[in-house]
């Protein structure tokens, strides 16, 4: 069973309340949001991602042979229900927020419209999708403003969480403004930039730096950035100086130094310094090593010589926020608004929309959540991507995703854009909402 | 490209390393090992896990048709390179520490012993699931010894990093004691219990709570858990009262309640004392929301009525420590020893062993981190799982390891088993490993 594909993803609860659902007839159209409640300071908004890997997964799931074998043997389900699950499969409508678009807490950022007990099947898996990637993209975002033009790779997958979370890492990454991913798979699938330098374990295989430098080099022509903290930063950039005029002679630049650890700052200082005096001013400076937004946006203030960052565990796995309070909530059942109204939890009952509006300089000023069809002036956020269990539009390229996201951050507020600590933004509810939560 | 099983997923260094090892024809004998650096008070050990998901992509992997056709067009490898990619297959050996097996910070947990490119290319995927599972188990434990012998289910899948890490969680948290997981995949792999209640949207379609209650007992006469928050707690729990009796006269029994919300410990009382006013004292309170070994021992040191716990994103995401400092790393090279001396970061160098120390009563009471085939007495923790590419010894069953993380967690020194932020154990270098680092 393939784990991006397989309905067995999922809670076995889904399943049974289905098979309770099919006991009672109930088969009425209901209306799931997906949202994410307030995330904290550290998250004011959220990067939309996952949106197509949810309806391409809509589209294919289903039971086979063995995922009904399991079903027939785990003890939970009669065979009367196994075989209609055989037959299961997700015939609704999806709306959306398109991949890459800014979100805010509360706002229901997908939204399934479908017999009962599809919608209720597909809610395990599409919380994993959809928090998985807009958690990552939320976080990537970030290291984005901070870096601003400077170069930003990702280096994530070896302590992201799983496999599937390491691609997702490299998509959302991109998709919020990075240059390229060291994860080969997201450029086979995706078609995103690739690239990568060298390990320290490339250098102790030689024992001699110098020599490690020039093998990968001439193996690379292309693309030389050399790893240069594997003993000591300033004598491993010396040794550069010194292998670059062999190198050149064979038609060979240097493009990059990588430094992974200390002082970043300070050695990138020390050694532009040697570089420059070695007439390498277009060998520009990577740094690596445990960085984050806060950590990228300390190196730039303080005017530090870099180039470009490379980003693993601490993005790839939002380590400071490292799940969103999300839901995935029944809103309408039968056409009647419905919602849950425990302690601390209220949420937003009916099938809603979310219009934004911008001011004269085409800033975000506000947005509405009020009732799908209600007269608001606006910009209507989510969008139809699939009705009768088909995708009514392709998916988002990645590079029109990411453009989204990049056109969308610049009309955030300033305050969002300069990681601020408690940006506003107004998020007002709709005349007909306040009147029904009332 | 199957996620699981490509040896895409993995940084682009590996192959340029791999293509310029194979330039300078450098295919001595490598020793690599994967180890976890200190991980601060909340991490003073690890439950080791994905050691045989580790072995199993070993024996799988391979570059298919599709591989190589984006090697080729990546732009990074010329076609020499990528028929050498299409025959490559890993024939090295692999040691390691069996699944559930309790390790320190700095100690080997798996080691490679291949020819240096073989050992070379599988660094990504290997500390992907290396990591992935360690994080997860060890972060499960704790909330296994905050609980003690209450049941515990995990209910993380939606809030989990992607599905491979959904099912990574449900896996190690049933390694670490977990009674069950909610993930059915989990289940259809590995035969993990599975268990589940109901959502708050199984009352909400119903409108009417008792109604949903008979409903649900009807169709699951066996396994009847019933939410008791959605719309108030205590009046809840009156109504599974009320519903009690015309179940019990079909012959159904209320297995037990769940709360998902408010004051955990406050409602378990309240419950407690309804239910059993009601003579239903074999009904069993279950409670979540947020739990993670906190707020458990909390719960258990108040005394709260609480029969079982299900947790959720903050043990799947490991929330308090989102990633381990862990690295893969070249300790011997054509039989010398080799280690990076970058600041902050020296490691060990040289193909090491780990042999444990025992108390008289069998309590753990020391290690010692020495070279392979240096004499030390105890008890050797890395064993032998692949030779020549193959396993040498079948996959531990999950129940096997499951039992081997009990049994040495029981072996633990007190103050691990407490929960204590500052618990002692000592991990001794060898003779010969200090001669060789001093």
């Amino acid at each position: 069973m393939d784990i991006e594909t397989t309905p067995l993803l999922t809670d076995l609860y889904e399943l049974t309340m289905l098979s309770a659902y099919r006991d009672q007839g109930m088969n009425e159209t209901a209306v799931f949001e997906f949202f994410v409640r307030d995330a904290g300071e550290r998250r004011p908004c959220f990067v939309t991602a996952g949106v197509d890997t949810a309806v391409d997964w809509l589209e294919q799931a289903q039971f086979s042979d063995e995922e009904c074998a399991w079903l027939r043997a785990c003890g939970h389900f009669d065979d009367d229900f196994v075989e209609a699950m055989a037959e299961w499969r997700f015939t609704g409508t999806v709306r959306a927020m398109p991949e890459g678009t800014i979100a805010f807490p509360e706002e229901p950022i997908l939204q399934v419209i479908a017999p009962l007990p599809e919608a209720q099947l597909v809610e395990s898996r599409l919380m994993n999708i959809l928090h998985g990637q807009t958690l990552l993209a939320s976080k990537a975002i970030r290291a984005k403003l901070a870096a601003g033009p400077r170069m930003l790779v990702d280096f994530g997958l070896r302590r992201a969480h799983g496999g599937e979370a390491g691609l997702w890492a490299a998509r959302s990454c991109y998709l919020a403004g990075f240059d390229a991913t060291a994860t080969c798979l997201a450029g086979a699938r995706y078609g995103i930039p690739v690239s990568g330098t060298m390990a320290h374990s490339f250098i102790l295989a030689h024992n001699d730096e110098s020599q490690a430098f020039l093998n990968f080099a001439r193996s690379h022509p292309d693309n030389v950035v050399l790893l240069i903290d594997t003993y000591d930063v300033e004598t491993g950039a010396q040794r550069v100086t010194e292998v670059a005029p062999q190198l050149a002679s064979e038609g060979i630049a240097i493009k990059g130094v990588r430094i992974d650890s200390g002082d970043l700052a300070a050695h990138a200082r020390e050694v532009r310094r040697i570089l420059d005096a070695a007439n390498l001013s277009q060998t520009r400076i990577l740094v690596s090593g445990g960085l984050d937004e806060d950590r990228i946006a300390d190196l730039v203030a303080d005017g530090a010589p870099i180039d470009g960052f490379g980003v693993g565990s601490r993005v790839d796995s939002s380590a400071d926020v490292p799940y969103l309070d999300c839901a995935y909530k029944l809103h309408e059942y039968g056409g009647q608004p419905v919602h849950k109204r425990s302690e601390k939890k209220n949420d937003l009952p009916g099938r809603k929309q979310i219009v934004r509006q911008y001011d004269s300089d085409g800033v975000m000023s506000g947005d509405t959540i009020g009732f799908d069809g209600e007269p608001i002036e606006g910009e209507s956020l989510l969008v139809t991507k699939m009705q009768g269990g088909e995708r009514t539009t392709d998916a988002d390229s990645i590079e029109v995703a990411r453009q989204r996201c990049t056109d969308q951050s610049q009309r955030l507020p300033a305050s969002f854009r300069h990681l601020d600590t408690s940006p506003t933004y107004s998020v007002y509810h709709s005349p007909q909402l306040k009147k029904l939560t009332s």
